[in-house]
């Protein structure tokens, strides 16, 4: 059987992702559409509207055949750290092809960009280094460097979705799955990744404009596929935002030390004092990320720091997660999804999770945790890991 | 000038309240009555229904001259390190009698009972250690060993009211002040102290009782005075119980690990597993002292180290600030109280302090936390310390 991979947060699932699965089903020559998902918490540092498993139930109606979580430790990173922990399992997982949403670029455009940039590395880490103390954010240093370094680079790296396109291309590469896995980019229809408008005049609205419609009550039935409409209408009172959190984010910034906050992944330097000192003034999540903000953290780089604080997630334990091949954690899949798994699970390397049990759990550990903390955002959450099994759809 | 201390928590004043002070204005050649008032954390281990000033405003109200605040430290306590901070507060003070409700006992049976109770210290806490694998609370043991050691003990402890009053006398002793201070119980009316019902055919009821009709929706003007009601209906939206604070301490249950659990205050051997282990399928307070509680624990125990683990109080912390002499932290005063204030304030050991700020916070820095986390249960409430002030009564 042959497989393409997604890696995908379907926060929620909209007539994209829908576009995305038939554009794979009709031009690729695949069995199985396998998807790796964050779990509860995602790539931009942020819960997710619904969970985990409500997110699964959309996948596998919309003809994704199989979902397996993409831990925490990987979920909530920045682009290559994110990429990593995807490519690692979908690697794994046997995959054929990877298909992922862009702006513009070929396959080849992406894997040529991405051998380049390895090829470059240490020059372009020495570079990039040197600009660190300007007060642009990364990304944007990293294309004014490409601009200079190499202006006929393939690929153009000023959108989200080319930037995390890159990032899999290279993940591809260093992993040695170049020859394995072949890259199938898609364009993206009508609207950018953070585009916050709902565009009456189409069926496609990004998943930043279709969440900010939900929590203002406005309809949206016409931008997701209706599995997943009749889903998000069954959990809409199960939904959840930061605001949820930031109580819990609060206790903890006051409750911590400063010396104790410094064990937080990530925390930089002098950033400690600067959260303890703006929590006591904030009575919203708004309120906080307005007191914290500088040119040097962007929204994203900020609300990432505050996951791994409400988490406490440790320096340690993320670096120890980041350097182990993650395990791959069944969420649900189809009898498709199950013949491709009966096939292949002699060939993976890292344990086939299903179920979490005293023989499981340390193997998931921070994810259990995430799941925990997760379900105090919302009374009517259920439990998210112990007790629970892979969704099975027919 | 002449004083009369009370140790209290007025949660929230009542008509038993204002007897007391009657009794005091009646039978007293005192010029003012200084309460020490636990702050927003109480001796059975739970919030105060309202805050540390309004609790002010009810006392100053009800003829009460100055009121300064019990820091967490001691006000979190069985009786012994409650009466311990309260009495080195009011000595400090320079009271001249002390006044508390008990079911019975005249002040000489009290200071009779400490002086014996001191004398034979070594012997009884030999005792104690010898019955403390037995599954009995503290106070009943020692009524038992009492009842053998000294039948004709003067008087008798089974009663929360006497064992507090006990233990200010026992304070009163060990501090050497049994020259100074005279002590003046008053016999109780009617009631009490947990007695939970409200009796029609009176106007006294116990804080309890109180508490439970206010939560219950119930009318308690009858029993109370009526500036204390109209203070109570002015914050009535700013109560709050341990249920406000059930999602904080699951949280912080969750989230910390066995090892570091150990470090909170009084945490016993073993019960860190059971804490964490409850936490997880309780979703109340109620629940959750439901599947933790033992026969060596009794409800009030678990409570405090509830509050203990809610405010991350560490045993290294606690206990040296029992080892110190508190400060004087002023909540209010009128202009009685002022003028006893400015006669004897050079006397005083410990400093008095009016406002925190940047020099005097780190001296009530667990009490300013305190506040800090009370505040998280319930969005109305104000701050409690940085930019308050003593309530000037006039």
């Amino acid at each position: 059987m042959k497989a393409c991979g997604i890696v995908t947060e379907y926060n929620p699932f909209h007539n994209g992702h829908a576009y995305q699965i038939e554009q794979i089903r009709n031009k690729l020559p695949v069995d199985v559409v396998i998807a790796v998902m964050s779990g509860n918490f995602l790539q931009r540092g942020e819960p997710a509207i619904v969970d985990k498993w409500t997110r699964t139930k959309m996948a596998l109606a919309a003809g994704v055949d199989l979902v397996v979580e993409l831990p925490v430790s990987f979920s909530t990173q920045p682009a290559d750290f994110f990429a990593k922990g995807a490519i690692q399992i979908l690697g794994d997982l046997k995959i054929d092809f990877l298909s992922f949403g862009v702006e513009e670029g070929s396959g080849v455009d992406f894997l040529k960009a991405a051998i380049w940039m390895i090829e470059n590395e240490s020059l372009i880490s020495r570079e990039m280094i040197k600009r660190e103390t300007m007060n642009v954010p990364y990304a944007k240093q990293m294309e004014e460097l490409l601009n200079q370094l190499a202006p006929s680079f393939p690929i153009a790296l000023n959108s989200p979705n080319n930037q995390l396109g890159f990032a899999y291309a290279k993940e591809i590469v260093r992993q040695g799955l170049a020859e394995k896995i072949e890259l199938f980019p898609i364009q993206r229809k009508a609207v950018g990744y953070n585009d916050p408008v709902l565009d009456e005049k189409t069926n496609i609205a990004s998943a930043t404009a279709i969440r900010k419609a939900l929590l203002d009550d406005r309809e949206i039935e016409a931008y997701i596929p209706s599995s997943s409409y009749s889903y998000l209408l069954e959990e809409v009172d199960q939904m959840v935002t930061w605001d949820d959190y930031f109580p819990y984010l609060k206790y903890q910034l006051l409750i911590q030390s400063e010396a104790s906050l410094r064990n937080v992944y990530q925390m930089t330097e002098g950033l400690e004092y600067r959260l303890k000192q703006c929590i006591k003034e904030a009575f919203s999540m708004e309120e906080f990320l307005e007191c914290v903000k500088t040119k040097r953290y962007t929204r994203t780089r900020l609300q990432r720091l505050l996951t791994y604080i409400l988490l406490q997630l440790s320096q340690e334990e993320v670096e120890k997660n980041l350097n182990e091949i993650p395990v791959i954690r069944l969420l649900g899949f189809n009898k498709k999804g199950q013949c491709y798994l009966n096939e292949k699970k002699n060939q993976f390397q890292s344990p086939l999770i299903s179920n979490i049990n005293q023989k499981t759990k340390n193997l998931v550990k921070l994810d259990t945790l995430a799941g925990e903390i997760y379900t105090l955002g919302n009374k009517r959450l259920k439990k998210q890991d112990f007790t629970r099994h892979p969704i099975k759809f027919d």
